[in-house]
């Protein structure tokens, strides 16, 4: 096989590690590899024509924002002790993920911390939004707002929220402390935030949320979190430049097709497990993106996209193994492995005297996440569970950069071979527009009386 | 319909609400009816035979443990700052589920903490164990290690770290700061903790890990994180009361019989998702319930379980919702809403000239959450999904013990109609014994040398 063996270890997938559930490989790749190239040439035209509405997240790692970032964070380093994050979807998960991965992982806790301890307000719920409020010195915290169109309900809730707490607290100078995250011309946080005064950044028209990562988005939050901003735009820079490899070299283009052959074949559920608390996160990330990107009507009738769930191992051994090898095998599942932990934590032999314990003695941590992860695949695949392993060489911005760019090429791949656009988000225009009729919006009564003649109670 | 209206909103489960994808309803509670009262009977006489091996935690709300609990909380209070709880699946997700909802939301950043800062250790990361030790002072902390055998491999790893760490720092006096919760009688636990002088509490015997929330497995770590422990058992006992209803009036009974008859006609999705930041980890506790209950070969052949996904609104509206409104119809979702929030937060007109804003100004943000919760489910089942919605009044410890404990009772009965057992994890087995082999385990040669001529990496 000639995928790359060190990113990628398909064999669960495969007959030759699944058994008849599995794969017939190389065959299958042979089979569509002129159908995935079509795939990506089909997306890498529309890119160049410089017309598509949805790709501009492809030329995010070449960084053109980067100076602008680097230059806010540097002129807000040191002043301030926290940031809050006001984001929901694609605006919280990016960074979210980046910090959860590279930050010291009890980062918060820290006396003397490095960088800003970053929070995210994602949801309204008040209790949580004032009950962060109250451990924040308002002198000390910058508030990031994050919407393309600045219409977000619930994001616009919590700044109104933040700038009310602000100007309670700091009086005239809350304008300083506040940094918008919008589309460069349209909607209307961009002149609220001139009339204000705000510091500002862009989010490129022509990138959606949950393809927003390197962008601003998930740049600043990330650079005031201390995150190398650089390695991670320079990983995903190498992520662009492998998707251009023919489908025999291209473990993009491989596990698009493995993601998708699984779906067309049944397997609804698309399980994502890194063996990682850090990269816990990174499964809300890619939760996000796949669904929001594959789950859609079908062009001419039907519906697509596989479920995905997410899991954390080995945490989530003791709780989703059990069904993910008795239950149905209706799954695909995706470990990441990292080959290397940042530090060579070692399991003390501080009970010599205890048989049962000794196995593990002087034992690197990093070799019983890994035996683990090794240990459940197998048990899986002799269950008929079709599984494969992405590997980082160790967490660090530049191979958390590559993992993310390539995520979004591949979901953007499987969208094609799907033959849907996946990069919109029809779907949720219903739930905001039925919000807007309940909490009594100007201009819904006409879906307020729709719901109140379902029987929904309206007040 | 008879349901009780206040606990559980089905309408969207029926036809009535999702059209002809729904259940025809009351008539198939009718048709149902005495199955799932024999289900529940069947439940409760194996239980009343007292010979059941796995129905101890029906009798956990009565508090058996309550007393030592309280009195070993009481006893370390106020000498320590942080506990430390050494557990992984059943043994870490009932104790985060509870503190996450009680606890002050941002409890661990307070500069005057009302109690003690829980940290689970749940995973065999040696750069977050590593991470957690370093912020934390070894005089201060207390060590919960949880393992009914004490042969759970990440567990044991992390006490074996935890140990040496105190005995390093704190000399001689370590055995005072490690309690253990583990069998009464069986497993190497309790012997090495008599053997080094630990304080030790029980689980019974009859109690498996996903069902020991309310043992002192999740007891001790909730009541030394300031939570009511005696008001978390006062609701669990009233959802044992409410089971011995009827069909017709017995919420527990009729959402089983959605939630299985939701499986059986092919949806092998179960979304679980509450309306509240701090319920996050329920669905975590919840997931494993679930899977670990039902996710079983089935007695003479076949397979069994659908897959539960967790979920946050409206936070997961930015990120699943797409997927749930336009992907297939392969899911049941299950809504958790919060009446009333603990504080009356509303979101502030702090933008009076902006119109775009103006719907939000005055708004209470548990009007608006729980609005969108209505809108989805609304907007869902306008799209053929099926979701029904639990309704806590606020979230406080009597209504989660509560509902914790409707939940389990739910769990097994859904197992009964299944007919299978929900109380073992069979298939755990063979990835514990794989790891074993992979780490060079005496004793576990033979699967080494399989795993080798099935082509895995062993060194």
């Amino acid at each position: 096989m000639t995928y790359t063996r060190r990113m990628v270890n398909l064999k669960n997938v495969t007959s030759d590690g699944v058994g008849t559930a599995g794969l017939d490989w190389p065959n299958a790749l042979e089979q569509h590899a002129s159908r995935l190239e079509a795939a990506r040439d089909a997306i890498l035209q529309r890119h160049a024509s410089g017309q598509d509405p949805y790709l501009g997240w492809i030329d995010l790692p070449d960084g053109e924002v980067l100076g602008e970032v680097q230059a806010l964070a540097a002129q807000y380093a040191g002043e301030f002790d926290d940031l809050v994050v006001l984001g929901i979807g694609g605006s919280s998960l990016g960074g979210l993920t980046v910090l959860t991965a590279l930050q010291h992982p009890y980062h918060n806790l820290m006396r003397e911390r490095p960088a800003l301890r970053v929070h995210f307000i994602d949801n309204v719920d008040g209790d949580v939004i004032t009950g962060l409020l109250e451990v924040l010195d308002p002198a000390r915290t910058l508030v990031n707002v994050i919407s393309k169109s600045g219409t977000t309900t619930e994001t616009m809730a919590a700044y109104l929220t933040c700038k009310a707490w602000l100007q309670q607290h700091v009086g005239e100078g809350y304008a300083r402390q506040i940094i918008a995250t919008t589309d460069p011309q349209k909607g209307i946080l961009r002149p609220l935030a001139q009339r204000e005064g705000y510091a500002t950044l862009p989010v490129p028209p022509n990138v959606g949320g949950r393809f927003s990562v390197l962008s601003a988005v998930g740049l600043l939050p990330a650079a005031l979190g201390g995150v190398d901003v650089e390695a991670l735009l320079r990983g995903a820079r190498r992520a662009n430049e492998a998707f251009r490899a023919g489908a025999h070299d291209n473990a993009i283009l491989q596990t698009a097709l493995v993601n998708w052959l699984a779906g067309e074949a049944g397997r609804n559920i698309l399980v994502f497990m890194p063996y990682s608390t850090r990269l816990r996160y990174l499964s809300d990330w890619f939760a996000q993106l796949w669904a929001e990107s594959l789950g859609k009507h079908k062009p001419g009738g039907g519906h697509t996209g596989t479920t995905p769930v997410k899991a954390v191992g080995t945490t989530d051994q003791h709780s989703q193994v059990q069904l993910y090898r008795e239950g149905p095998s209706d799954k695909l599942v995706v470990f990441v492995r990292v080959d290397a932990p940042d530090r060579d934590a070692r399991i003390p032999n501080a009970e010599p005297n205890e048989p049962e314990m000794n196995y593990l003695a002087d034992a690197p941590y990093g070799r019983l996440m890994n035996a683990e992860l090794v240990a459940t695949a197998h048990a899986l695949a002799q269950a008929g569970q079709m599984n494969y392993t992405l590997s980082l060489e160790r967490i660090d911005a530049e191979q958390l950069g590559h993992l993310l760019q390539f995520l979004m090429l591949q979901t953007a791949v499987v969208g094609e071979l799907l033959g849907i656009n996946a990069f919109d988000q029809p779907g949720v225009e219903l739930g905001k527009v039925l919000t807007y009729a309940l909490m009594g919006r100007p201009g819904f009564d006409q879906q307020r009386e729709e719901l109140r003649a379902a029987g929904v109670q309206v007040d």
